[in-house]
C-alpha cells in the first residue's frame, strides 16, 4: 500500500509515537496541580510550548495547545473578531480557505458580520493587490493559509502581512499544511496550524496570538491554556506533537528537494500519459509533496476506488467524491477543471518506486473509469452538416454532462453551438473547463426550464 | 508515592495503554476517506462508538466523541439552550456543578438569558423538590451532575430528570466522576462524561444527545461527530478510553466494596485522629473513592505540600489553593468549612497499606502546619472578665483570621461577643463554619470600614 493522502493527515512519526509513549506514564496529571506528578505534567507542558514557541518563531507565552487545528482556527477567529468589534465586524478570507475558515466566517455572517472573499487566479494564489483593496476602515480580521491543502500553492503571506500592518488589521495565517516546512515568514498576528499533518498525534493543534493582538476568547473557558482552551490539556500528545514537529523538520530540507522532485516527475508525466488532463495548482511556489490534476470525462469516487484496488490512497476534491455533491470550493474559486480530481500529497520518506508505479497504474485507472462511464474517445472527426443541438442531461451527474457533450461536438460544425441541459452544480465548473481544454467557445449559461443551459460554440 | 486525586484524572488504564498503541497503528488516517486506512479508521470509530453507547445506555447515533469533558458541556449546554430558544431562555443548574457547567451558565447569562442555581444542603445533595420549584414555563434546559467531584456526594439524578420529563424540560447529566462505575439511571436526555476520570487518555469526551431532544450546535461545525465536535476524530484516544471504559466496568462492582471499605475508613478515623476536623459530603449517598474533610486552622495548600512531601497526591477545594483565592463554590454551597480543606479520592486497586500509611502522617501534617501559622491549642479555658472584643484580621489570608478569632474566645466571657475584621473571601464561610464546629453563636455580619465585620457570641 503507498498512503499518498499526507495532507489529509500524516501516519504517526517515529519519534513521535516513542515521545507519547513515553508522556503517557510521566504527563497523564493534572499540570494545575501542586504535587508531584502534577508538577512533572506540568514541566513536561512547559518544555513543549517553548520548544513548539521556537519552532513557531513567538513567545512560549503567545501559544496555547488546542484540541485540534479546526478549533485552533475556530477560537481565533473568534477571539479576534471579539477584541476587535469596535473597529467593525468586516472580515477578510480568500476563497480557497480551509473548510474550518470559511465556516467561522458563515458563523459570523449568520451573525450580522460582513465578510469579504477574496478571488484567486487560476493557480490558486491570491493577489496582494486585491487583500489591499479588501480592507476597510472596519476590518476587524483577516485570513490566509500559508498554503493551500488541496493544489499545493503557496500564498504571499509575508506580502499580504505587511499590507494588513500598514492598516493596523491583524492577519490571522492557517498554517495547517505548511508548519512542518518551516516557520511561517511575515508579520503576521495569528496563526493556527494541526499537528496530525506534521506527523503528531490528532487531537493537538496550536493557536498563537501575538502579544498586543486584542483578542476576547469567546465561550465558556477555563483557567486553562491562557483561558483559550477549556479543559484538561491533552500532555502526553502535545508533547508527541512537539517532537515531532522537531523531527520533521530537522528533516526538511533534504525532504523538500526529495518530494519537489517527485511531484515534478508527477507534474510533468501525467499530462503526457493520460489524455486530457488538467494538472492544476501553481507550477512553481507550491509545497513540496502536493500535485493535484483533474481528468476530463472521469468520476472522481470512482477513480479513487480503481486507485484503492491499485495500492494507492489519494483523496479528491472533485465533485463526485462521496460526502458532498458539491464541486470542491477550491477548485470553483479556480476556475478549473473539477471532474476526475486527483490530488496525490506524498509523506515525507515516499520511495520513488512507488511514484512510478503510481504513474504507470494510473493511466489504466483512468481507461477503466472513462470505458465504464462511455466517455467519448479523445478526438471526434467533426461531420458536415448538422444544427443548433441540445444536449439533455438532466438528471445526470458529474462526469456525464461534460461526455455527453464530448460525444455530440463533432456532430456540430464550426461556429455551430450546442445547448447542454444540466442540473448538476458541477456543470458550472467543469463545461467552461472543458472548452478551455478544447479550444472550444464558451457563451455562457442561461436559465432554463430545469436547471441551467450552457451554451458551447464550435470553434475548431 | 500514593496518588490519592482520581477525582482529577487517573493514570492511564493497562488496557487502555494497549488499546491506544494498537490503534495507533490501524486508527490515525481520516474516517471519512474512502480508502484503505480511511476505512480500517471509520471501523475503528464505529465499534469504539457502539461500545461507548452501549456502556452509557443509549443508542450509537446519539452519542458524540467530543475533545474533553469540559467540551462535552459546553456543546451539550449551548446546543439544547439553542435548540429551544423559542420555549425560553431560562437554565436551571445546581449550586455545586463543575466549573464547566457554571462557566456555561456565566456565558449564558451575559447572552441574556437567566439562571436559577438550585441550592444544596449541608451534605452536597439537591432536592428532587428544588428542581421542581425552579421548573418554569420558559424553562429551556436543566443541569445536574450525577455526582460531586469535591465532595463525592451523588445526587438524585433519576428523580429529578423524572419532574423535567414532566414539565418536558430536557436534562443534562454531567456523569464526569460516575461514568466508569456504572450507568446513569433514569430518563435523562443529555449526557457529558470524560474519558481520563476513568483511566482513558486526556482529550476524549462523550455527549449524548438523545433522540427527540431539540439540538442546535452552536458556532463553527463540520460534517464530523454529526456536527456537534469539529475536527479531525481522534481515534486512537477515542479507542483507548473506550476500552478502558469497558475495563472499568467490568471491575466496577469489586472496586466500589473495596474503596468505599477504604473511604469509611478515613471518614471514620480522621475525626479521631486530628482535632478540629469536620468531615464534609453525604455520608451514604456518595461515590465510592471519594473522602472529603477541611481541618481547622490549616491552610490548606501548605497541608498539601507537606502530605505530597510524605508521598501523597491529594487536592483540595480550600480557599488557600493557589490558583484561586476564593473559597470552593462546592463547600460554600455547602455552608461547612473551606480551611484546610483535602479531597481524597482513591484510584481503584489502592491498597489498604496506602490508606493506613495515610492517616498514620495526616496528625503529624496537620499539627505541623498548625504550628507553623500559631494555631490554638483545642481548648483554651475561659478567663473572667473582659468585654466587647475586636479582632482586626484585615490584610490576612484563611486561615488566620479564624485561627486569632479562636486565640481570643477565651478571653470573652459567656455571652459576650467578638469582632472579627477581615477582607478575606475565606472568612465568611469558615467564621460560621468554626462557631457551628465550637458551639459559639455567628450573629451575622456587618459592613465595615474596610472587609467586613463578623460577630460572634461566646457560648460556653
Amino acid at each position: 500500500m503507498a498512503y499518498f493522502d499526507a495532507a489529509s493527515g500524516a501516519p504517526l512519526h517515529p519519534v513521535a509515537r516513542q515521545a507519547l509513549l513515553a508522556s503517557l506514564d510521566e504527563g497523564w496529571a493534572d499540570p494545575a496541580r501542586l504535587y508531584k506528578e502534577g508538577r512533572r505534567a506540568r514541566l513536561l507542558l512547559d518544555a513543549a510550548r517553548e520548544a513548539a514557541a521556537d519552532a513557531v518563531g513567538c513567545r512560549p507565552d503567545e501559544l496555547t495547545f488546542t484540541s485540534s487545528g479546526s478549533r485552533a482556527v475556530h477560537t481565533g477567529i473568534a477571539g479576534a473578531l471579539a477584541g476587535r468589534r469596535r473597529v467593525g465586524r468586516h472580515l477578510i478570507v480568500s476563497a480557497v480557505e480551509h473548510s474550518s475558515v470559511l465556516h467561522s466566517a458563515e458563523v459570523h455572517e449568520a451573525g450580522g458580520g460582513t465578510v469579504t472573499q477574496v478571488p484567486v487566479d487560476r493557480g490558486g494564489a491570491v493577489a496582494v493587490a486585491s487583500y489591499e483593496a479588501a480592507l476597510r476602515p472596519d476590518t476587524a480580521l483577516a485570513c490566509l493559509q500559508s498554503a493551500n491543502h488541496e493544489v499545493g500553492t503557496e500564498q504571499p503571506v509575508a506580502k499580504v502581512a505587511r499590507v494588513c500592518r500598514e492598516a493596523d488589521v491583524p492577519l490571522l495565517v492557517d498554517a495547517a499544511q505548511s508548519l512542518g516546512w518551516g516557520p511561517v515568514a511575515g508579520d503576521w498576528s495569528l496563526l493556527a496550524a494541526s499537528a496530525h499533518k506534521w506527523g503528531g498525534p490528532s487531537g493537538v493543534g496550536l493557536l498563537v496570538v501575538r502579544k498586543g493582538v486584542r483578542f476576547a476568547a469567546q465561550g465558556p473557558v477555563d483557567e486553562r491554556e491562557s483561558g483559550r482552551a477549556a479543559g484538561f490539556e491533552n500532555i502526553p500528545a502535545i508533547v508527541a506533537a512537539v517532537a515531532s514537529l522537531r523531527a520533521v523538520r530537522a528533516e526538511a530540507a533534504v525532504q523538500a528537494v526529495r518530494l519537489r522532485e517527485l511531484t515534478e516527475l508527477i507534474r510533468a508525466r501525467v499530462p503526457r500519459l493520460v489524455q486530457d488532463v488538467e494538472v492544476v495548482g501553481d507550477p512553481a511556489r507550491r509545497l513540496p509533496g502536493i500535485v493535484t490534476f483533474s481528468c476530463l470525462y472521469v468520476d472522481g469516487e470512482t477513480l479513487l476506488h480503481e486507485l484503492d484496488r491499485e495500492g494507492f490512497s489519494v483523496s479528491s476534491g472533485s465533485s463526485c467524491t462521496s460526502s458532498t455533491l458539491t464541486p470542491s470550493h477550491v477548485l470553483k474559486a479556480m476556475g478549473v477543471l473539477s471532474e476526475g480530481n486527483v490530488r496525490v500529497s506524498l509523506p515525507p520518506g515516499t520511495p520513488e518506486e512507488e511514484v512510478e508505479r503510481f504513474l504507470s497504474v494510473l493511466p489504466g485507472a483512468v481507461a477503466a473509469v472513462r470505458e465504464k462511464l462511455g466517455a467519448p474517445a479523445a478526438t471526434t472527426p467533426a461531420r458536415p452538416g448538422g444544427e443548433a443541438l441540445v444536449v439533455d442531461a438532466l438528471g445526470k451527474r458529474c462526469p456525464i454532462p461534460v461526455i455527453e457533450l464530448a460525444k455530440v461536438i463533432g456532430d456540430v460544425p464550426v461556429g455551430g453551438t450546442v445547448r447542454v441541459l444540466s442540473d448538476d452544480e458541477a456543470a458550472r465548473l467543469d463545461i467552461p473547463a472543458w472548452c478551455q481544454m478544447r479550444g472550444q467557445e464558451y457563451v455562457g449559461e442561461e436559465p432554463a426550464d430545469a436547471g441551467s443551459a450552457y451554451l458551447v460554440r464550435r470553434l475548431s
